[in-house]
C-alpha cells in the first residue's frame, strides 16, 4: 500500500523503512536532501516536493507527516490540504497536541478531507520493535489503513496473553488501537508519556536512595556501599518493579555506575506539559506526575532558583546575620 | 539441602513448596497446626515447635523466618537464638525495617551465631515464577546458603541479556543478590517497594487522566470515553511504560473496566513509610515517593480530612457566609 | 469623581459604597433591580441598563465591571466597546485570565478604548478593610483613575513601615500598585491567589498533625489531647507562622473545634488553576502550589478516586486475593 | 524570681536579658567565658560550671537549657540530673524532639525531677518583640514557673481580639500556652516549624512566578518585568497573604531586589523533618510540607542529583544518541 511521509529523521525514516519490510510502497519528502537519497537507496520512491509526493500518490491519498508538533506540522498539513484532493487523509504521527487535532479534523473536513492523529510510541527502537500506536480519527478511514499501521505495529510477539482476553486477537493485542475520534489518538499518547515521566521519576528516586546509603554523611555503620547495576539487574527477574524503563537503566549501570557520562539537566516536551494541564482542567489530582514534571524543570536551574534565594532571604530575615535561628 | 522455615503463610508454605520442587529439604513450622499438615502432605517434615525443629536440623542448622515485621518476627527470633548453637543461621526473609537488621545482627553475633536478611519479592507468583532476593549478611554465609537462593530465585529465564553484561552468568541474572552486610537486603528490598509505590501512582493517576476524559463537565466536544483496558493492552506491545505492572492492570481491566469491584481505601506497608523516613533521613528529595504514599493515606480518609474542613473555615472566614469569595 | 459599576455582588456594591464614603460618585447598575435599589438608597445613582449608564457619565468616562470571569465579563465588556466613546476606559475588577486582559486592550486600542485589570483583594472585609488592588493598563490611564483608586485601598494604615523604605509613601504603602500594561494587574492577583492557596493548606496540614496526634491509633504514651484554638491563638503572637490566615483560623476554632460545620469539599476557582499553568509554561517548579490545588480537587471525590482503585487492582493483582502481599 | 540559663548564645543570652527587664534573676552559664561575662555586665549572676550555679540557686531550682538538640543537650540534662535534688525543674528550651522529652521525664521522674519542655519561637527578634511559646510538662510546675513565662512572652500587644474570645486573657493571648504533658511543647513547635516551611515555599514558588515573568523564554508580548519589592509591600495592605514572613520579604526586596546576596542553598534543621516523620506515623497526607522540606534538600545539591542523571540516561536508551525521542 501506498503512503506518503513527510519527515525523515528518526522516526519518519525508520517507519518508511519498517512498511517497505512489510512490502508497502512509501514515497518520501524532507526539507533535507539527502534524508530524501538515503531511503531512496533503501527502496523508498522520493519526492523533491509536497506537490511531487502528492502527484506520485494513487487516489485516495494518505499522506504521513513524522515533524515536530508546532509550526513545522502546522504549515506542512495547510499546504498538504491546499495540495490534496476530497476524500486523501493527512496523518500527523507527531506529538502534537489533542486540541490541535480536534481543530484541524474539522477545518480539513469542510474540505472534504480526512485527518488522522497517531501517537506513536518507540524511538530508536521502533525499527525493531515495531511501533505502539494510538489512533484518533474516522473509523472508516482507520480501517482503510489498517494494513499500514498491521506492518507498523509490535504484532503479538512472544508477550504472554492477557488474562480474560480468549478468542481472535485484538488489535491491541497487535500493538495499536483506535482510541477515538480525532485528536483521542494524540490525548492517550499524551497520558502515555505522563505516565512515562512518572516512572521514570520514581526510578530515579529509588536510585538515588540506593546510592546516597553510601554517604559520608551518615554513621559509618549506617553506610551500605551498594551496587546499583546489580541491584537493577536483579529486579529485572520476578520483581514488582520489573520493566522496560529497569532494562534500560540495567544498561546504563552496567556500562557507567556512578552515571558521570549523564547530564543533569533533564530537558522536557510539550507532552509531560499538557498532562499536566489536562489535570487541572479536569480537576484530576496528579501529584506523582506533576512531581515528576517539575523535577526536570529544577534540574536545568544548576545555579539554584530564586524561590531558593527567597528561602535564605526569609531565614535571614528571622534569625539575623547567623542564619541559624530556628 | 535442610532449611528450617517458621511462618507457613503464602509467603513461607510457597518458599517451602519450591525449594523442595528443586531437592530440598524443608523443615516446616507454624502456630497453625493445619499450615504444617499442609506442607506435610506435599512432602516436607513438620515440627510441632521450635525446639522440634532446630532438634530435626543437621548443624550447621539454618532456620528461614517468614513472619509480619514487628513483635511476631522479634520474638522468633529471640526464642530461636536460645536454641541455636555456635555457627548456626537465622534467616530473616520478611519485611523488617533494616536498621533492626543490624541491630540483630549485632547481638546475635555476640552468640557465634549469624543473620541473613532476605527481602523477598514474589508474592503469589512466586512459586512459579520464583523469588527475585535481596540478601544482606557474612559472604561466607551467604555462599553457604547459596543452593537455597538458586532454588528459589527465577532463575534467567527468557529475559534478554542487559547490554555490555558478558561471560558467566552472576547471581543478579539468576535473580539473586548479596546487597552487602546484615541489613542491606532489606534496605534494598525497602527502596524496591518505595519504587513500586511510586510507579503504581503513575499508572493510577494517567488512568484516572484516561477516565475523566469521558466526564460530563468537559464540553461534549472535548470529551472521548477511551476504552481503557485496550490502552492497557496496547501500552504492552512496544511503548516506553510497558511493565508488568502494567500487565496486571491490564488484567484488572479486561475484567472490571470501572474496577468497581476494588476498594477506593488503599492499604500501605511499613516499607513504603520507611522509605519517606529514609529519605528525610538521607537528604534526599522524594516527591514522587511520597506523594504516592500520600495518595494511600488520603485514600483512607472517605469522610473528608480535617485539613480539609480547615481549607473551608478559612474560605469562610474571609469569604463570608457565601464561600464565594474570591 | 464619576464610576460607572456594572455588577453589584458583595464586591461590587461594596466598592461602590466605599467610593461613595470617600465622595466620590458611582453610577450603578446590575442585572437585578433590587440590587441597583440597594445602592440608590445608600447614595448611588442607579443606571436600569447600561445605555443609560454611559449617558450618565461625563467624557471620558471610567467603567468597573465586577462580574464573574469568563462569559459574563467577556459580553459586558464587549456591549460597554459598543457604547463607549474614544479615551473612555474599561475596567475590569474581575478574576480574568491576564491573558483575556491583553487581548481585550489591543482590540479595545483598535476602537480608541483604554482597558485596565484590576487584581482586587479584599473580599467581605473590604469595605471596612480597604480592597488590595494589583492593577495592570497604560501609565496615563492608572493615573486619571488614582483617586478612585486612593478610595478604594487600605491606605498606610498602623502597619510598620518596611525597613529601607524612606521618604514619601509610596503606591504600594498605600495597598495598590500599577504592576505594568495590561494583565498585569491580573496576573499578579493570580500569584496572589497562588499562594494563598499555598498558605492555606500549609496551616491545613500541621492543624491535621496537631490533631490526628490524638488519634486513638497512636500508642496511648504517644498521644496527646491537643487544644488547637488555643494553639492558634498563641502562634498570633511572636511567632514565624503569624499571618492574616492564622487570624481567621483562629476565629474559627474558637467557636468549632472540631471544624464540623465546615464542608470538607473545597472549592477552587479559576487563578488558582491558572497558577499551575502558568508555571508549566514557564518552566517553574511549583510543588507546594500544585498540592495545594490537587488536596482541592481530591477532597471533593468522596466516593474516592479510579486512580485509588486501580491501586487496589493492581495490588490484588500481585498480591492475590488476600490483598496482604508485600 | 531565680532560674539557672545554660547555654548563652543569641537565644540563651536574649532570654536572659528579657527576665532582667522583667525584675527576675537569672544565674547563666555557658561553655564560653567571654558570654557569661557579656551577661554579667548585663547584671546576671554568673557561673563558671553547673556546679556553681546549682549552688548558687534557691530551692525549689529551676534550670533552662537553651542548646542545640542532640548531644549538647542530652549531656547537659544528664549532669544537671546528677546535680540537683528532688523537685528541681529542668527546661529544655531548645528543639528537642518530642519523644526524647517523653523518655527524659520519665527518667528524671524516678529521681524526683521534673522536666519542663518548651518550644521557643522568636529568633533574634525575641528580645524586644517576646518568644511565643509551647510548654510541654506537669501542670503544677508550669504554674510554678509562670511569671518567667509571662515575662518571656510577648504579650497581649496591639493585635486584635479573636472573634468570640471574651472575659478574661488567656495565656495563649498572652503568647504562651500549657499544650500537654511532658513532649507536647516540643511537638507542637515543631508542627509550628513545618508550617513555617510550608509558609516560605508558597512565597517562594510564587515570587519566582513572579520573577520567571519577565524571562526571555516566553514571547515578548506576554512578558512583564514585574516590580517584585513593591507588590510584597502591597500585599502587606488587605490582601489574604498578610503575614510576618511576607513583611521579611518586602524587607529583603527593598534592598536586594534579585536576592543575589542570598544562598540558594537553603538549611533545614530536625522540626521540619521530624514534622514529615510524625506525618508518616501518624499516616497523614503532608504534601506542602514535605514538598517545602524537598525543595530543600534539592537546593542544596548545585551539581545535580543522581536522580537526574539517571532520568538522561534513561531517556538516552530509549531516544538513543540524540536525547531526542519522545
Amino acid at each position: 500500500m501506498q503512503l506518503g511521509i513527510v519527515g525523515l529523521g528518526r522516526m519518519g525514516g525508520n517507519i518508511a523503512r519498517r512498511l517497505m519490510r512489510h512490502g508497502h510502497l512509501p514515497v518520501v519528502h524532507d526539507r533535507n536532501g539527502a534524508a530524501i537519497d538515503a531511503l531512496v537507496i533503501d527502496g523508498a520512491r522520493g519526492a523533491q516536493s509536497l506537490e511531487a509526493m502528492v502527484s506520485l500518490l494513487d487516489k485516495p491519498r494518505a499522506v504521513w507527516v513524522m515533524l515536530p508538533a508546532g509550526e513545522a506540522t502546522e504549515q506542512t498539513i495547510a499546504q498538504l490540504a491546499d495540495l490534496l484532493e476530497a476524500d486523501d487523509v493527512i496523518i500527523d504521527g507527531g506529538n502534537s497536541l489533542y486540541k490541535d487535532d480536534i481543530r484541524r479534523a474539522d477545518t480539513l473536513a469542510t474540505r472534504q478531507l480526512h485527518y488522522i492523529d497517531v501517537g506513536t510510541s518507540g524511538g530508536v527502537w521502533g525499527l525493531e520493535r515495531g511501533y505502539c500506536m494510538m489512533i484518533g480519527g474516522e473509523t472508516a478511514i482507520v480501517e482503510r489503513l489498517e494494513p499500514l499501521f498491521v506492518a507498523l505495529a509490535p504484532g503479538v510477539g512472544d508477550i504472554p496473553r492477557t488474562e480474560g482476553r480468549n478468542g481472535t486477537l485484538g488489535r491491541a493485542e497487535q500493538g495499536y488501537i483506535h482510541a477515538g475520534p480525532a485528536g483521542a489518538g494524540h490525548y492517550v499518547k499524551m497520558i502515555h508519556n505522563g505516565i512515562e515521566y512518572g516512572l521514570m521519576q520514581a526510578y530515579a528516586e529509588g536510585f538515588d536512595l540506593l546510592k546516597s546509603k553510601a554517604s559520608a554523611a551518615l554513621p559509618a555503620e549506617q553506610r551500605f556501599d551498594l551496587d546499583l547495576a546489580e541491584i537493577a539487574e536483579v529486579w529485572r527477574r520476578g520483581s514488582v518493579v520489573t520493566s522496560w524503563l529497569l532494562d534500560l537503566t540495567a544498561n546504563a549501570l552496567v556500562s557507567d555506575p556512578q552515571l558521570d557520562s549523564f547530564s543533569s539537566a533533564v530537558a522536557d516536551s510539550g507532552e509531560g506539559r499538557w498532562t499536566i494541564d489536562a489535570a487541572v482542567e479536569q480537576a484530576v489530582p496528579v501529584p506523582v506526575l506533576s512531581s515528576a514534571l517539575f523535577a526536570r524543570f529544577r534540574s536545568r536551574q544548576p545555579q539554584g532558583t530564586y524561590a531558593d534565594k527567597l528561602l535564605s532571604a526569609m531565614r535571614f530575615g528571622f534569625g539575623g546575620h547567623s542564619e541559624k535561628f530556628e
